[in-house]
């Protein structure tokens, strides 16, 4: 019951960091959409940890297999079951962490709810959990694509204080994968590499920021008034691990603002109405108006860092924890395709919700 | 398929700004809940316009009648309706918009998704909408209360550049209602009031934040992966209107933070471990962890001004517009209680699928 | 949780016998389609009690009022609201029940699973409450028939021990609503006419069988597994009161035929293959083949009976009761737009959900 | 949008006949809940094809992996998936199917809603789907009779014109599984085997009728309206393949009486007040009454015959079909588990449902 994301283009994930793998169902996806298993890992390899020296060291295949719902390299409108193996799982090197509560980890929250938990790699809690959403994401980054040519891209914009300077209509995959920050600008990304680093030798981690467009929506995707693009969106986001943040087009910046600066004017365009400005984030009522679809997605450092700290164990005794093993001192360059992922599914969604509307004449 | 926000907990609304009314179906609420019309209505004063000098002068009465569900008092458990009537309704009032987009509003996003609309005060994308939120948000308020003791308020912490001092963690309903602005820092509503007002005079509007609480929410409440706590606090939230941003705990500020200083450690508490401080908004890994849950929302500055406009017509021609009739320049002020409502829906619906989860002994 | 039906045409009942109305909110109903409050009048004069000699003689003119949801003659895509004031309202009458479980009624497992009930009337478990289904079947039926020319048409088939003949494939509705009954054999009509009358004399009660065909069901509706289309009308059937089986095609007579009589054979058709015979009801593997969708609805003989019968109160003690008071002896002529209607929704939905499949070229 | 099953107890089945493999994903099981392999292992081989004469030769271990969810032999509260690969693939000996529609299958129906089939074994179309329906209830089981001790059993009561006499307040599993035919009345059994085997010799096929108990339901599960226990149990029950038709208690026997000797009289039981007779089937207003929930599914004969057919090839031209390999001339014993694990997944969803109801004193 908690599982599940999406209304017709609809995701369940499911897998513990260790076990016996991490998968995704997907049901509601269109029959005779051509897809592979290489459309799936192409995305999958962006997300995989060990992609370079910022990121963290687990070193993991991570390779999808398409169990069912493809056909002769075809969907069949049948459910979708995508399975990847965990391959690296080493158990005994969490021992230390069996009987303590790792600070702003969800150990604690996991083991007052359920009374139980995986303790191995963070379990259902860890990141790993998101190769699902990142392999139904591949799936429908295929279906808009083809559908409807909408295009989502998604960069890391600050880390800690280091900003960059990106045009968000212009931004290509090619420039943001150019560097192991995801960074497009380039002369911020040497300053975040430099600021990674740092944190990483001082036993430290940090947070930022990872903006995303979606280009290409078409005017009318949303539903009003719970399942508004922007609502849907932000939970997307806020489900992510380490997200304590969203805002869209203006933002938190909108409260600064007044009526007569922050509204978009219409402008005759050649096929109807557009906006002269984008404070609205391509969204008005909680629907697309045809403009770039623009927000924001503030991630926390990462919370698991090398210095000691603080903290107490399941007997509610103080303890000292050292954390071993490998992790990202910053989450943000892993974090571009889980934040493109999430959006993905919403306009999947969004788009096959409006399929089911637009149905008479007149 | 869009009007339902929830899981066992779960409400419909409907309605438009003119027409029969306005309403929303309650599913799922336990039954031999003491409720009644006057419990509702305490909430929905504190929505309605006219309330002071600061917001809308148009006057209805929204007065709540509960239709079903209810019987001698007490809920029966069967879905409990609640309509209010709309008796302020002066369409002809509305006549000079029917054929034009006004800017940063839902006129055009509706027309090009539905290929009609009602263009009587905006209609369904009318903040009228939120009565029915309001109205089941009062049911579960009562439900939090008897149940778990839980306490929702929220008040406006920040309007245009005014920034407000307050502290969450002893705030009471007393001090927000002691100001028609719903900031319980006096020398801040004051500036507030000022600002406001000077926006009314200027054909001019602001936007701000609201900040809410909810304390005593007990360890537990939220189910990963995609339904977080702060995933559907988020969702809610950006499903009202005018909203552009959420978000919680450290929030925004935990981009410029690190690791270090950003983890809550975890210290031995009476009766349990408690976080020494609370970056994480009291939840971690989707779940409460008995600390304070708090956030922040963002809201535009209102889009309706006085002042002209220029914007196109449904003809895609140029035309101009001078908003006539009730508005308010600040929405602040009556969004309070549409915060306070959505969060407790949200942990309505969360504490009542906790009760299914947590059924086994051991 | 309990009170929703469908999953993209979606409705929500609520009220009880007794108390403000009863009422439904349609979710997901596409814009553009003509309705008015006679369009959903014609259907609820169906249900009405008091119609004929042959009904209860509770006497209500269940006037329907469109809320929201519809402007200038047609539907917004916003959720629909139709409300149904109870006017004939007699607690009083029902005090002798107060304390008293009806044998076969549902006065006990409401008590016991609530720890409350509503005792005027039946209270949620009174066939008041379809009232809802029939005037968002009445919507259903004008989509249908727009959208696809699909034609739903009940009938009673039989009462007691007294079966008729008719064809399905050219039956009208005209010939259903010539005789109380709605019975279109005539001669069986006159019989079903007559047992009616002497149960009723009789202090006795009758159950029968309602058939139903859709005409004109395009090939392609039905969503395995769980959703095939013959597992919603088994599930809209047995949701439906004094409902006790539901068949569809050959249904329970399959079981004495041999696969070589059973099986319907393909044969080319003009635009297609079809099947030369219609063992299958219209469905196969879930989805609709073309083929007249035909099934059964049996009813359970009126539980309430004007003989006395024993049984206990509420602190488990005998007692005896009498019903006084209005009722059908024979609930199945007014049955039938109730089959009707939960057939429309099922169908209404999976026509919808259809749209958002089949979406891509090839 | 298809594959799930259940509200809050839900499972979502994936997997063709042939391909990678057939599983499930059960979300919202409650944490620590001991469940082994083994378990599921138990269910899956009373349904696995070759254990008897009587059944397919189709030879398949079907051993069932759970990947996720179970930690140290309990359950986490995160989703269970179990895979069973598939290992017999054969898709050459399904060649000749390649460009035809079998009679009474789904070959057809799924070509023209999906415009793409799996025509390898009849792809999701296939009983090999019911794995992940019977792995589910495995696991509904072992919940039910930890929380509840809720016992569900069925049995073939009827095959063709074989009728059996079977005390359903008393069945035994062991009785049940006694003979191959899963029909515990000996005499019975033995001319259906008899009956069963003269259909294999004959190319014919054979269908019949099982009969469900559910023993030591508590008063108070299903929930109006439209989720009444008989109304979530007929859906469960006709979307299982080649189910006609369900009736519950009196079912369509009910027709034939009349309102005196059909109700159920209640009487002074120990506890409360009990029914003396049981037309109800266990559920009264659409919620368990105590008293045994006994219903009976009706099954056509099996499509799949020996002798040769007529029909049509996807281009609309005659053929002759000629059945290969390896096919049940009667699915009866098969589907008695399949039969249970619909009624323990529909009984796990309710009895938690009814959690989430339960929590207010008074």
């Amino acid at each position: 019951m908690s599982s599940y994301f999406g209304h017709t283009f609809r995701i369940s994930t499911w897998g513990e960091s260790h076990g016996g793998g991490i998968g995704v169902v997907i049901d509601g996806c269109p029959p005779r959409l051509e897809i592979s298993e290489e459309d799936i890992q192409a995305d999958l390899d962006r997300r995989r940890p060990g992609q370079s020296h910022l990121t963290t060291q687990r070193k993991e295949a991570d390779a999808a297999e398409i169990l069912s719902g493809v056909f002769e390299g075809r969907t069949l409108g049948t459910p979708i079951a995508i399975l990847v193996r965990n391959t690296d799982a080493q158990p005994a090197a969490y021992d230390h962490l069996k009987d303590l509560y790792r600070p702003s980890h969800a150990d604690f929250t996991y083991q007052e709810k359920y009374g139980i938990r995986n303790w191995e790699g963070g379990g259902r809690s860890s990141a790993r959990e998101t190769i699902g959403r990142v392999a139904a994401g591949a799936v429908a980054r295929k279906l808009l694509n083809v559908a409807n040519n909408i295009e989502v891209l998604a960069w890391v914009s600050q880390v800690h204080t280091i900003k960059s300077d990106v045009d968000a209509s212009t931004v290509t995959l090619e420039q943001i994968e150019a560097d192991p920050t995801r960074c497009p600008d380039a002369e911020a990304a040497a300053k975040m590499t430099f600021a990674i680093e740092e944190a990483r030798k001082n036993g430290d981690s940090l947070g930022g920021i990872v903006t995303c467009v979606a280009r290409g929506v078409p005017v009318g995707l949303g539903e009003p008034v719970f399942d508004r693009l922007e609502a849907d969106l932000a939970k997307g986001m806020l489900s992510l691990p380490a997200v304590k943040g969203f805002d869209i087009g203006s933002g938190f910046d909108a409260v600064e603002m007044t009526g007569k600066t922050h509204n978009d004017p219409f402008v005759a365009g050649d096929s109807g109405p557009v906006t002269a400005t984008n404070n609205s984030g391509g969204v008005q009522g909680g629907i697309s108006n045809g403009a770039d679809v623009i927000f924001r997605v503030a991630f926390k450092p990462t919370a698991t860092i090398s210095s000691s700290q603080e903290t107490v164990d399941m007997d509610n005794n103080p303890v000292e924890l050292s954390a071993k093993g490998r992790h990202d001192p910053c989450v943000l360059p892993r974090a571009v395709p889980l934040v493109e992922s999430m959006t993905l599914l919403v306009l999947a969604d969004h788009w096959l919700r409006q399929q089911a509307l637009d149905v008479l004449d007149g």
